[in-house]
């Protein structure tokens, strides 16, 4: 069975070109198609984002509304042809089921029965609506009942996950949360997507090799550690001791370091300042507080600085959003980063096949099977 | 929108160390395991070469009767609550619905079902069954009726599928084609899987990513090409013009060239051999006939010689298998290799993420939405 083998992870190799993203380590910022992700954070919405990143530019106010309006309308609506068929799908595996298996299925369902041959921007605003919609089936085994037709997709969102009308800065912390995981380059996920659209594969396919790995712990799934982690000091008199025992251990502290950023990832102190603001607003300091505690000793200790999910984890966990949509909700986001590589490699296609090096056994003599043991 | 950019592809480039495949352009062959293509399809049969793949060494012939009967049981039998399951999830898509897409949808049904805890050599073997269901489903909408225990589980599978005993030369022939198309080192598909295991994402994530990347026409999908060609042409007397015309208008025969073999793919002599028994079996010499032809032009005008899928098109023609379930059936027997590398991956793992180079447009001034045009 396999013994040590190398896997370089092809780590700070620059394998592609892109046009979509730049991780700016002088400016210490990240560009999404030449804009600063500071003042889009700041100034823009996830919609414009989101349109940003698909369709390669900020959209004006009336391109906005129509977007929106598409977003709005491609939701999976109770009583509809849809609706009940993936009710019928989904009735078939457990409510316990793995959210982002969850995710899967009924993404590999639109797969099977939406035509792919349609524009890849369609195919994703309509999908990105449709996943809403699963995040409200995983929520409450249902779709489409409460939708205000004013509000905005990010608003529409955080109401139909939480039950109810988010105050104005948790609509802000949310809607920026959307637009910092939505794009970063060539993560596992995007470069899987990559690689599914370069051998010429249909758009779900794409989102389907993406969803896969975001899965993974090492992934997407590290904000949800992060928030476990958090739950199970539940006390800040306890978090240093917790940590150092955990680190002398040699155990992993989730949501910390990165391996595109050695001085700290920019996102972080971004989502950080929303954690300390909706503490404030919600006088509940506790998780705030626990979290500046371990970034100080992994600072200290391991010279490790926190990236994205560390305090996203905070601020989704004060916003009332259930640890189990953490992921899925990262889903909903980055899909539109991956359509973006999606659309870039199908625009100038050659098919990824990369070589390995072989350490295994030379030639063998081969045996009969009578004669093995 | 995206302009010219460059992607690598990666080709000829060594991102991991394996043990599993040698492509031994020296000796003219491929090792699986240290053991040679050559001799494996003269000696062995699919089972010992999954086997192989998945476990890590040859099996005894106890080890193998054990493993062939794990294939008959984890079959979908009819009547069980799986059955009726999937039966009711499969029959809320269409029947016209892409084969891939419907093995897709069905293998996200098992990840959201099955405990993805198990052991992944245990999990394989479980979905390989699985699949040899669901390609029973895409022929007949039914499951498990005609199994015979005696037989061998590549024989089985050809029953299923083309719902007749096939002749000793035909079960030798399908049988050589499934140990052929089971490992091919890091081909999109491959490498999709152990991206997705290198986010330590669950079996089932990597399995889909791969089968994902396996349908798109540069990949998987090329057998089925090379026969909807041939029938096309359908006239050994016309396809010479028909070759001839299709290059002067710069159209992409399929079935020829290889990213990693410049002087012709080793599996390919070995697959024409059968394509050549078959035909004289049948005495049906048509489709051999009109790939002999087009073989030459191709290595005249192009200098490319055929590829594995070229001479399997013809094979399973002969065999009468359906064209629709040429690719599925690729992943009945990639699934083998998949999972030698999803374990690989898995033994030493470090997250697969690797960088892009920027070439977009430097920061940009934000322009407020009201001021946009």
């Amino acid at each position: 069975m396999p013994e040590k083998i190398i896997t370089t992870g092809l780590r700070g190799m620059e394998i592609a070109e892109t046009k979509i993203v730049k991780l700016d380590h002088e400016l210490k910022t990240i560009l999404y198609r030449g804009y600063d992700l500071k003042d889009l954070a700041e100034k823009s919405c996830f919609e414009e984002v989101a349109y940003l990143l698909i369709k390669g530019r900020l959209p004006t106010r009336q391109k906005l509304q129509e977007f929106s309006k598409c977003l709005l309308e491609n939701q999976v609506c109770q009583y509809t042809r849809e609706a009940n068929k993936l009710k019928i799908i989904l009735d078939q595996i457990s409510r316990n089921t793995h959210p982002m298996d969850i995710l899967k299925f009924a993404v590999s369902f639109f797969g099977a029965t939406t035509n792919s041959n349609q524009k890849t921007e369609i195919l994703a605003i309509n999908l990105l609506a449709k996943i809403l919609s699963i995040l409200e089936w995983i929520t409450k085994a249902n779709f489409k009942s409460l939708w205000l037709p004013n509000k905005s997709f990010t608003e529409n969102t955080l109401r139909k996950i939480t039950f109810k009308p988010p105050t104005p800065l948790a609509k802000k912390a949310f809607d920026i949360s959307l637009m910092l995981y939505a794009e970063h380059e060539l993560a596992a996920s995007t470069f899987n997507a990559r690689v599914t659209a370069s051998t010429l594969s249909d758009y779900f396919s794409c989102i389907l090799s993406a969803i896969g790995a975001l899965k993974g712990p090492l992934h997407g799934g590290a904000n949800e550690a992060v928030m476990q982690m958090l739950m199970e000091i539940n006390d800040t008199k306890l978090t240093r001791k917790w940590i150092e025992n955990a680190l002398s251990k040699g155990q992993k502290i989730m949501g910390f370091g990165h391996p595109v950023y050695k001085n700290g990832d920019p996102r972080s102190p971004i989502i950080e300042s929303y954690a300390k603001k909706l503490s404030e607003e919600s006088r509940e300091w506790k998780w705030y507080a626990m979290s500046k505690i371990i970034e100080e000793i992994l600072l200290k200790e391991k010279g490790l600085y926190p990236n994205l999910d560390f305090y996203t984890a905070t601020v989704y966990k004060l916003l009332d959003i259930p640890i189990k949509l953490f992921t899925p909700i990262f889903v909903l986001s980055r899909l539109t980063g991956w359509t973006a590589h999606i659309i870039e490699q199908q625009a100038n296609n050659k098919i990824i096949r990369p070589g390995a090096k072989y350490v295994g056994l030379e030639k063998q003599i081969y045996i009969d099977i009578g004669e093995r043991n």
